[in-house]
């Protein structure tokens, strides 16, 4: 059969088994979920699935199985590079209707929730007992746990807090084959046998799907301090991210932000942040109060001994939100100063910041592509934000290549392409540039083993799909960061 | 060829190309590595080979891919599992000649390190620059970083500091192929593409040997605090337990021993713990200085509101040493009051703590068979000691069931059969108590995609070696504790 009539029959079944409400085959309902979060790339479905139990997912899972279509997973669709991006001759399973908070247990410091909760859902669930959920991606207040496990999301405040694999201790999944297995430990922190939970989190839905997550809760802090650190440049600010953390202080958050970015910042949501600053720090502290007024005092000496020209403390939450207001708005902010931008997301280690910094200026300087920067200086996760104009010919193309030019910085570094972000569609080309083909292999001999016919999210990570009855082509191929000479050892 | 045939063939062809000292196939040098730390499984390997290189692991891997025989690999053989426990049909790979500490680097806050590497070697060469390598084993003094990787080894500063999994972010291992790939992120803390080192750590060799390893270093904090608190019994040093967390403090260390490790330990060193005491607890303290002395009072106020009837304050390293002297040897101290015991490792949530030491008391009362309890009482990872006569007839299957109803008690509870031990030899039979066959299958599905032809540490961990050809039989059964009635959702 072909694939059209197979997507018509497997709506048939799944609309006799799942109900009709939970299946859409209409292409003005289809369209809708062409693109997340990365709209570069959009694809109409060939089918959407919305299922509301874990034997629903198996049961659409099973059927694709059985009509061999590939299929999609996709969570409120915020993601950046393209991980849900659906398949024209396949199902797109939307995980939307799966929202319920199965369970809270104080004790234990966990909940057990379903993929579609949204990540801010499950704070404010359990924030009356001073707890929540640490990861927090700038979109908590939209996108699903389900696809913070797919993604690994971070946030600002995973420097101290760690990524969405400190935080998940076991998870429910549909194998690609439509069985029901458990991974990790569940409420306890510990696992045994294989733990496969790290392999699954941050696989952007190639391995299967999660249908309950146990997340971990997290003692809400007794104080919590913010302060806004203003510079002349962002060489001193740096020099303040590296004093702080040699100080042994090991800050909630520490984002940065240039002077692009913070024009970009006042023109969208007027934040005030100090005239005439080259760069600016939101610092954020929290812990018991004795803790955190040691720490302020010690920030706040780092922070001047390295430059900073104006300081200024968050009298209270209201404050506090005001600080961060221009922080969190920084991405859409672009939008105000140019019609097209790329967010790109890269990591390097921290103390090639400076470095980095200047050779993406020198890129700009050179190309006359603008490129504003905002990012998480405490664990080298930079979000340059490339601002083009697609109505000038040849702009689009000059920032794609500025986009991937700031990826080669990055790996030459000893960095990584996406810090938080993934792979998806959009950086899959880049792949073979940090691993060599016998580490991409080895990935894909674990992704085989989950799923041999490959119909789980294909096309997204490895930039070749790998034949699974093949023999392994591993060599001895030195690694590329090896072969660069940037390491002797690694 | 029969399998001495191919052991000796084997055997000429690494002493051709790793030289004739790299190779030992006496049988009486081959018996000093007959077991490892779990001494109750013995089996002289049929080759013992001592690598100094990734190259020369990759070839002695190689060898015995082309002879079809299986390996092990072994570092310093303090493993408690049996997870270093040799074929005699077999190659053991032992890397205690891959000894250099290869890379410091402190601005990227990390060292790459060889297998054989010394745990506290580690923390030795960087500590002039105030730094140390978190994961703390009791056997550090000893074992291996390449042991700490298979095992995912843990310590008692683990309650905040994490297991080795947190703190390797990179390997370099030779596959069960005789290839050399690379695993995790290296120098950076976030990785992209698949995460395989979470799946590799804790893979008790199964999956490949490590041959580089990327260690984080911590900053060693400014102040420590030891304190040492008496109860009259175990229920009220639990309550401290759970009153200190519940106030939001996290120790670098809680430690619990009973009346009986107490006893034990005072007739082996000498620690003069309080007289009378029913239990006593160890709480570490560590940070910058004004955090840790607002914590000590408020561990203090705790420990007291509970019913702690004598507080004893480190003065200083020589004090805070003898504190640790009695929980340190405790293991081994037990030996001066019983002729034979088995050291047991589970773990159970924190909260049901006083449940589960009720429920080994009761269990010993019923039995006959003494049981001495020893744990991290901080993540609920128990040590009870179970003691017996092996020549007093019956008594060491008594304690064999003893040890397997502890284990029972901890599932029961929702917990796990190991912490930080492994499941080796030992406990692979109980692994069907936590895992459905499908949770198993999906295991074993992975380890296939490493190995097919199970070569690499056969008859570890799974019960039942899956024939890698095989259709996978996963169905819809459904997990135990939910089985068990014990979790609606888990």
């Amino acid at each position: 059969m072909e694939v059209p009539a197979r997507l018509a029959a497997v709506a048939e079944r799944l609309a006799a088994s799942l109900g009709p409400h939970a299946v859409l085959s209409d292409p003005a309902e289809l369209r809708t979920y062409e693109c997340d979060g990365l709209a570069r790339y959009a694809v109409s479905p060939g089918l959407v699935v919305l299922p509301e139990s874990t034997e629903q997912v198996a049961e659409v899972v099973r059927a694709c199985r059985d009509a061999d279509l590939p299929f999609v997973a996709r969570g409120s669709g915020t993601g950046l590079s393209g991980g849900a991006l659906p398949r024209s001759d396949g199902v797109l399973i939307v995980t939307s209707r799966m929202r319920r908070i199965l369970e809270v247990d104080l004790d234990a410091e966990c909940a057990v929730v379903e993929p579609g909760v949204i990540n801010l859902a499950i704070s404010r669930e359990v924030s009356p007992a001073h707890y929540h959920y640490a990861p927090d991606p700038s979109s908590q207040q939209i996108c699903s746990i389900g696809g913070n496990v797919a993604e690994n999301s971070g946030g600002a405040h995973c420097l101290k807090y760690g990524f969405t694999a400190h935080h998940v201790t076991g998870l429910e999944i549909v194998t690609p084959d439509g069985d029901v297995v458990w991974l990790g430990a569940g409420k306890c922190r510990q696992s045994t046998g294989y733990d496969l939970l790290g392999v699954f989190i941050g696989s952007e839905g190639t391995l299967g799907i999660a249908t309950k997550v146990v997340v971990r809760l997290v003692q809400t802090q007794q104080c919590v301090e913010t302060i806004l650190a203003a510079f002349p440049d962002m060489a001193s600010a740096g020099e303040a991210v590296s004093a702080i953390i040699a100080a042994g202080i090991t800050p909630a958050a520490i984002e940065m932000m240039d002077a692009l970015s913070i024009e970009a910042a006042e023109q969208a949501v007027d934040c005030r942040y100090p005239d005439g600053a080259g760069a600016v720090l939101i610092v954020e502290l929290d812990g018991p109060a004795d803790d955190v007024a040691a720490e302020l005092a010690a920030v706040t000496a780092r922070c001047e001994q390295s430059g900073a020209f104006e300081l200024r403390r968050a009298a209270d939450e209201y404050e506090r939100g005001e600080m961060w207001k221009g922080r969190k708005s920084a991405f859409a902010a672009v939008g105000r100063i140019s019609p097209d931008y790329i967010v790109q997301d890269g990591v390097i280690p921290r103390t090639a910041l400076p470095e980095v910094l200047a050779d993406i200026a020198a890129l700009s300087e050179r190309t006359g592509i603008r490129v504003a920067n905002v990012f998480h200086a405490g664990d080298g996760n930079l979000h340059p934000l490339v601002l083009y104009d697609e109505s000038v010919p040849g702009q689009g193309d000059a920032a794609e290549e500025v986009s991937g030019a700031i990826l080669d910085l990055c790996i030459g570094h000893g960095g990584s392409i996406t810090g938080e972000h993934g792979v998806g569609v959009d950086k899959a080309k880049h792949l073979p540039k940090m691993f060599t083909a016998d580490d991409l292999d080895t990935m894909q001999l674990v992704r085989c083993a989950f799923d041999p016919a490959q119909r789980c999210n294909p096309g997204k990570v490895f930039p070749t799909p790998r034949l699974c009855g093949e023999v392994p082509r591993r060599g001895t191929t030195p690694h590329p960061a090896q072969a660069a000479g940037l390491a002797e050892a690694f």
